[in-house]
């Protein structure tokens, strides 16, 4: 099928020529104008019917959500809001569509009734443009790996280790119901012989590559078992884990800074016409908050805040001192004073650092190891542990690293004081037995990245199927 | 830790220049001559030890496994074997290696040792070529698709879905034993409130979004819960689905060669060092085998061989005719032989029409709909479906596709003769109600494809934790 996308009609229209589109009606108005969408950009073109060119019966049957061959020539428009049209020779009514039934109207739904069309609000504009970014920013955080001699790593979903540790897990089985009606669960039995858990990190098998082929990273979809319900937590979300042999935590502060405004960039570049769109909708629908509640920033500019800006690089307790002496504490402002050194920053500390204090993305380091994985390098101060943590506007962290423990008695320490046992990690703990080497790492929630990069303020909104508490449906 | 990679060393030496390296010690002779690998190339670096000096204690120390970090000039060599060199003036022992105990010799190991080594076998010249190829492969297949205009689709691992049909499904849950001991088992307590599994297929989701963005794929891991301990089968698996809209069979075959000739062009031009080694281990592995059991090309041959033939196109029927007049077949030397129309082929079948018959890599399409999936177009003959198989030399099928079946009665129709049931799929159906199109899309297991481009026969060998029964180790 000889068709022509939307997207190259207008980067470089064939004006005068013949030429056949497919895609599906997005409107229809008086009879005579189509405005057809094929997903290939966020823009419609116009197809405007010549009177008694196209039989009446195939018109009356053209509804919103019909699809449609167009066959035509593309014209200059003398008409406001287009500057070429396709002036109509041919349709093929290729799918009909109810209006009485189909879901998808031209008003505005809320982005709750869309969630339970999830197959079908992918034909909105709004669901269309986020997906379109959320594709480019996946290729270029490729890309930028790609370009920098880091090697894709698919690490394993199933696994058997129980030691991740960064949240509750999902068991995989094959047991049936009479299998499992025993008071304790033999998993001999099971299909991989033992228990079996989903993924929540693919660190620790990321660095046993890392300390052999120096530079890798991961990108694949990590999950949670908690039954959390806010907008900005899923049960199943991707994750970008880059991790780097002979790095330490100023070297992984530096990769971090460059990734981050390398992908916002690529996305600035090639999301142009979506990004506008999304910056016009946050843009209302900020309108529509009281005034104390807004963001300073629209969504492109808090987009070129991170780019442009130098990321400040601040301690942990340097971090405290000025959280505990500002203003704004003083005042009691925050929903969690700041009182006691050691305790987690929220993100309205992290918010008032980036976006009231430094006005720079900020990157915090050396946090207090008790807060922090038992896996990450310890200081001479024996308190704080070589960790990162990246701040954005708008919301607060948005990656988390650290420089690895590469010694092993200090690792093996670290492991005793979590309860973590030695026997489970056996293969972790050689990497530190033989040729154990400084290195470093950092996690990405590619989620909450789309959710930066398009405004949504919902997790459900940036995923296509998103799995949530009592939520699998699709 | 401003250290040179040894790729950029080899791609532009800075020859009489001060260059510092950190590395693993791949082999130490006569106290006087390290060789450093830090995995960005499969080639090492030779370093060089002057006389005096390095301090005897940390020579000693050194042995294969080790971590270090070398200071020195960048010579030329006047060895035989390199044309440069490292004159050594500091080491910096960073991570020591018992060699005692270090499981990771320079010698010969089994793949089948290396498999339960799995966290060190990345440190050796076949594991360390193998997972480069995979990760410049996977690169070269988001490239492709970018380039062309597709968008990047995450489907669901986590699926409620019972209809994905492609086999063997694990379960997810989050009952605790006392929940699971029941006769029946009550999901309404469960994570999402009823039973779910790990995909086996991003297809059918990624329909829904090919019906509004126009062309997408999916790359994701899938599942197969099946007891088969093959050479080459997994349990965990990644997939690549691409899914077009407007589409029909023929350009579905079109993108397939494409697609597929670009990313093998790719990785000829990108993994150089590490084909050239992979051709000759599997030329050493050949050799092993009798002469009748050998493949009559090489690794970089079979490359070269599916760039450089056009795919030749031939219907089941006509793939059946040739087979069951074919001196092979009537001398009885296929293991199963050609006798019925309407039976599935077999890989030495396959492999027949692609090295034997037509010389030339092989798309079968027009498969009888009775050994096809459901979703497959009806072709009018009520007997064949538009499905595609493509076919390569030395391993038969890597690429299943078909054209979809639009049309919503006769989806209907087949889904019932499938025992499927349509409120199971009411979403998938609405895609044939509102604005359904002619669309195709097709599978490529990406590890069959690390395979063909690596040489290695066992697909445990192609992912850097495999699972397959009984095994779910690290």
């Amino acid at each position: 099928m000889n068709l022509s996308k939307i997207k190259e009609i207008y980067d470089s229209p064939p004006i005068d020529n013949e030429i056949n589109i497919g895609g599906w009606v997005r409107a229809f108005r008086a009879k005579k104008f189509i405005e057809l969408n094929d997903g290939s950009t966020i823009k419609n073109i116009q197809c405007v019917i010549v009177d008694g060119k196209i039989d009446q019966d195939i018109l009356n049957e053209i509804n919103v959500g019909c699809s449609l061959i167009i066959t035509g020539i593309l014209i200059k428009s003398i008409g406001k809001g287009q500057s070429f049209e396709i002036k109509v020779s041919d349709i093929k009514l290729i799918g009909k569509s109810d209006s009485e039934k189909y879901p998808i109207q031209p008003k505005k739904h809320s982005f709750e009734f869309l969630r339970e069309q999830a197959h079908l609000r992918i034909r909105t504009s709004t669901f269309s443009s986020v997906m379109r970014i959320r594709s480019k920013l996946a290729f270029s955080i490729h890309e930028y790996f790609n370009k920098n001699g880091f090697n894709y790593i698919h690490t394993p979903i199933i696994t058997s280790s129980d030691a991740e540790g960064a949240g509750e897990m999902f068991k995989v089985t094959t047991l049936e119901s009479k299998d499992l009606a025993k008071k304790s669960i033999d998993h001999s039995n099971d299909f991989f012989g033992k228990k079996t858990s989903l993924t929540v990190s693919g660190q620790l098998e990321a660095e046993t590559y890392a300390l052999g082929l120096g530079k890798v990273y991961t990108f694949g979809p990590t999950f949670r078992a908690e039954n959390s319900n806010t907008s900005r937590h899923a049960s199943e979300f991707w994750m970008i884990e880059p991790e780097m042999a002979f790095y330490d935590l100023n070297d992984n502060m530096d990769l971090a800074e460059s990734f981050v405004k390398y992908i916002l960039n690529y996305v600035l570049k090639n999301c142009d016409e979506d990004l506008k769109f999304l910056d016009q909708r946050l843009f209302k629908e900020e309108s529509q908050k009281p005034k104390n509640k807004r963001n300073d920033l629209s969504l492109i500019e808090k987009i070129n805040f991170t780019i442009n800006n130098k990321f400040t690089r601040v301690s942990y307790s340097e971090a405290f001192d000025i959280l505990k002496n500002s203003n704004h504490n003083k005042k009691k402002k925050f929903e969690y004073p700041i009182d006691k050194w050691g305790s987690d920053l929220q993100s309205e500390h992290e918010r008032f650092l980036v976006e009231k204090h430094f006005k720079a993305p900020v990157i915090i380091y050396d946090y207090p190891s008790k807060i922090k994985a038992f896996y990450m390098r310890l200081n001479d101060d024996n308190k704080t542990v070589r960790a990162m943590d990246v701040l954005f506007p708008g919301i607060g962290e948005i990656i988390g690293g650290s420089q690895r423990e590469e010694r092993l008695d200090i690792l093996q320490q670290r492991m005793a004081e979590n309860g973590i046992d030695e026997k489970e990690l056996w293969w972790y703990l050689d990497l530190r037995k033989y040729g154990t080497a400084p290195h470093s790492g950092f996690g990405l929630g590619f989620e909450r990245m789309v959710m930066f990069c398009t405004g949504m303020s919902n997790i459900r909104d940036v995923i296509p199927y998103p799995r949530t508490p009592k939520n699998a449906s699709f």
